[in-house]
């Protein structure tokens, strides 16, 4: 089985060399403690810590998986002593508020560390997303007292958070949940009910689980309207912090799943458990979003991380294996045939798988920059127009990034012919991990509603407008006349145009056909993906081209191959674009004509 | 998990009203006995026999899998006497020469049977499918002897037939393999070597197993041209048909797999075990390449089997799952939420899946029937220009088959959500059964080499340029002059168009550049199976359209449903083909420009 690097020297040049970091936090007083050096030293750290204790038990953790015995459930071998080893070094908290013991770093930063743990593994990356979205959440809403109480060993690795949505009759319907929270004379709340598919819902890392549970008041109003938010803990926290007895949370069973078999997947029963209100009642889901945008950029970046294993090992697997002979004649005559990644059609496949993950890698990037300019940038326009892009591109990083994702691994999998199908390879194990990504935290159908519906028809287009003005706007400014960059600009600027067409199209249909949004959705969701790659890739063939020009730090070859991967994109996907613009022009019509008897 | 349910009606269509099977067969002499009814009547009792006995054991196959003890192999509970029953109702022998025991039937015939195998029971099926090649390669190669020996054994599912091609070191080029055929005295040889990747070569269901192994003579010339092809039995058998004691065969192990894990996958030590020559020493990769159409439209067929299997299921999940509302309202008002087969996102879902399988059976039957001109046709040039179509389609049928067939089961366990990555709603393993096929028998890169090197450049198109004439002659003697036939044949009218010029600027290029047929060539593969499905849902609208004038057989509501599946096809997925052109365009300079270091 092939090793995992970190690509640092990528990620370097899109932290940098396109989005210019360090530029970026000294602008803001939150992060100008950050610079280039201290980026670098976290993730070379980072780097060494997945690369030397995570991965190694990637493999085992999907065959051993998590066992349930007497309602306790134990986590693959070694990932006890990695989860305490990541605590110890204080990667639990690198994005908390550093009020309350986190280390405060931008997400520009965790992101790549979020790519680093998905990659080396994903079962085990879990407990931590879940652990990092509970900590956003309740550093939002929940008053001073919890956070002193909580916050600190959430930070430290020393408890774990959780999510409890969904319910065995609905998971993307919310306002269906039959969880109910009674509240007890001490302004605590008595909460009743049965989660299904909590990631991290009980195991062995840690002394305490802290579950934010959705659930109703006795008085809440129908739908997703009442909906409130609960803090309950696996065992009760008393006055000064330790821990007391058992709260009523009983783990149920473990899901058997296709994949992510070292993250353990609850059926979770609260039954009269001791809970905390957190935030206002019946505002719960309301406070939900308020952590999604993280977290599903984290889910995106699960796709990325998971593609960019696959491509490697695939690589380390095409340079062994050697069949037939170079198109043009024997590459290496003294050897019986050719290493493999001499056929185009293997480089064919290497290449879509590389340059989804590069186009991801700034993709994610540039999210995760709006997200600390909503965060910590002084001017508030600054800090609304970011708000608002996130709110754009959130759905998209999630949806696009793992569907992407996903076929990237089977890309992947595909270069190593039949030892791709073979468990000991390795290959198919990022396949089946990488599949889940898009399913859950909202199915990527529910990612493409929330885009076409709050994001595009809510406010007639105008995000994609000021997006697309932004974008328009840096082509203006931008400097660069070489050859090699002109592509780039053209397919960006056809892009964009295509993009406010099929945007005017699909606004114009929602309002005079309610099916028109839905089945528009899925496929703009894409579109609008490849604008913002075409986006992206401009920016980094700019930033590359500056590089060449300028003896940049990441050196010439990895300039060139940036170019060359770029140029991939261009002529090898994003044609597809234009298929997405004659798919969506077909509109509902056809999609709701079959009666439902004759499915 | 829902019930599986064999398409009858959409087979009876594609066979009767679109493929006119009954005049077909009659107008040869080897198929002069079959009819319609007569059609009907074996797929009815296939029917049965899936759905109540194979269907059941898929989920136990994959969950129990094979095991291995000492050297012998247990196929997962209720496979022996599933098979037993399968054997007893000469099921095994359904396409084999009557001369020695076999049923003689149509490939358009028995590809249906193929269909529901694998649609049932991937992991059972699999055994099937490699006794009926190695039953088809005696029967074109062994002498007589071989034949009255073997033949009706293997047809009568007595014995199981194998295929052994693959080693550690060598799969795609088959020059390299080791293993050695030594001649005895007595006109026998004595083969030594490893295979790896043995469908079927060690299990319970049948007493012997018969292995047809490449290995190479003492005198072998090297490379491809140097194999030769052997008979060696599990257990050696009399002169009098009896078995005698155990030939030097041993299994040296199972692969553990990401799917297919009721077939047994095997490691097979030969070690001077007794064989005997198939065919004429050197020419065993030729004799192996007989059987290839047959066994690449086969597995093609597993993909298509595994979509459809996949498509019900989910759709059988969205009547039962309730999450929010119809777009226009509710749709159920006095429940609590809508079937989510309401919704367009999960309708286009749906409809993917189905006009893929839809039009996945219009190809399989459309090959078949050529096959069976090819083999059975009293007119030298029908057969002639029968086996050039299927030597041109061959190869998309397996690769196109199998990409959009493991795309569809994708498709179809994302309308399940969640519960699709849980093992218990059976979901997943269709996506890992589907998995296999687009790499085994030829991976799919493989089939795209031998599409533009042997079936396109060699000839220069020709194969291409008749395909084409004979598509435009039936347009020109069509008589159907409906609106809703229009469409369909405006788009294929423009995608003939398109596959003469892409496939004159790819021979042009190929001339020019050694890397250009290879860069090409999954493309070219894909927009030819576009340009073919589009030729094919042309026929089946027509044939939809004569069913709504003249009350056909089908009723209306399965015409109606036809014509909305097939615009889906053009509305939704046929736009792909001109990204498709746009790729091939961008030509090999891109893909060999990344120095090897640089991957």
């Amino acid at each position: 089985m092939a090793d995992y690097r970190a690509p640092l020297t990528d990620m370097r040049f899109v932290r940098e060399e396109v989005f210019r970091a360090e530029q970026e936090w000294q602008a803001m007083s939150a992060t100008a403690d950050f610079n280039a050096e201290l980026a670098d030293a976290v993730l070379e750290e980072a780097a060494r810590l997945v690369e030397a204790e995570l991965f190694p038990l990637n493999q085992r953790g999907d065959q051993e998986g998590c066992v349930m015995s007497d309602g306790a459930v134990t986590t693959p071998g070694g990932f006890r002593q990695a989860f305490a080893e990541l605590a110890r070094g204080g990667w639990c908290g690198l994005g908390g508020n550093p009020a309350h013991g986190g280390q405060g770093l931008p997400k520009l930063l965790t992101q790549s560390f979020d790519e680093l743990l998905y990659a080396s593994n994903t079962g085990f990356a879990l407990y931590l997303t879940l652990n990092n979205g509970a900590g956003l959440l309740l550093d939002a809403y929940a008053d001073e007292a919890v956070k002193t109480r909580y916050l600190p060993r959430l930070y430290a690795g020393e408890w774990l958070g959780t999510m409890c949505l969904t319910e065995p009759h609905c998971g993307t319907d919310l306002g269906l949940i039959k969880t109910r929270a009674v509240p007890s004379d001490d302004g605590r709340y008595s909460v009743t009910g049965s989660k299904i598919w909590i990631t991290g819902g009980e195991h062995d890392l840690t002394d305490n689980i802290v579950h934010l549970v959705l659930a109703k008041l006795p008085d809440a109003p129908p739908g997703a309207k009442g909906i409130s938010l609960f803090l309950v803990p696996k065992r009760r926290v008393l006055e000064d912090g330790s821990l007391g007895e058992a709260n009523g949370v009983v783990c149920g069973g473990l899901e058997h799943k296709m994949g992510i078999n070292g993250s353990a997947t609850c059926v979770m029963h609260f039954e009269g458990a001791e809970g905390v209100l957190i935030g206002e009642p019946h505002q719960g889901l309301a406070a939900m979003f308020t952590m999604m945008n993280y977290e599903r950029l984290s889910i995106g970046i699960q796709g990325l991380g998971l593609g960019d294993v696959a491509y490697q090992s695939a690589i380390a697997f095409a340079r062994e294996r050697r069949q037939s002979r170079a198109p043009g004649g024997a590459a290496e005559p003294d050897q019986a045939a050719d290493p493999i990644l001499v056929h185009p059609d293997v480089r064919r496949m290497a290449l879509n798988a590389r340059a989804w993950n590069e186009g991801g890698r700034l993709f994610a990037a540039c999210v995760a920059r709006e997200l600390d300019r909503a965060k910590y940038h002084s001017d508030r326009e600054v800090r609304e127009a970011a708000d608002e892009l996130v709110a754009l591109l959130t759905p998209v990083a999630k949806a696009f990034l793992t569907d992407r994702g996903f076929a990237t691994t089977v890309e992947a999998q595909q270069i190593y012919g039949g030892s791709g199908y073979c468990v000991e390879w390795g290959a198919e194990q990022y396949v089946r991990d990488a599949r889940i990504a898009m399913i859950y935290e909202g199915t990527n159908g529910i990612q493409a509603m929330d885009l076409i519906g709050r994001k595009l028809t809510r406010n007639q287009g105008a995000y994609v407008e000021r997006l697309a003005d932004r974008i328009r706007t840096e082509l203006e400014n931008d400097d660069i006349d070489a050859p090699d960059v002109h592509p780039f600009r053209e397919a960006l600027e056809r892009e964009l145009i295509r993009l406010e067409r099929v945007t005017a199209a699909v606004i114009d249909a929602a309002s005079k056909d309610a099916a028109a949004a839905g089945a528009a959705a899925n496929d703009y969701l894409h579109l609008l993906g490849y604008a913002v790659y075409s986006w992206l890739w401009w920016k980094a063939a700019g930033a590359a081209q500056r590089g060449l020009t300028r003896q940049g730090p990441s050196g010439e070859d990895f300039y060139r191959a940036k170019l060359i991967v770029g140029q991939h994109f261009l002529t090898r996907q994003l044609p597809h674009s234009e298929a997405l613009e004659r798919q969506i022009a077909a509109g509902p019509s056809g999609l709701m004509a079959l009666e439902r008897d004759w499915f």
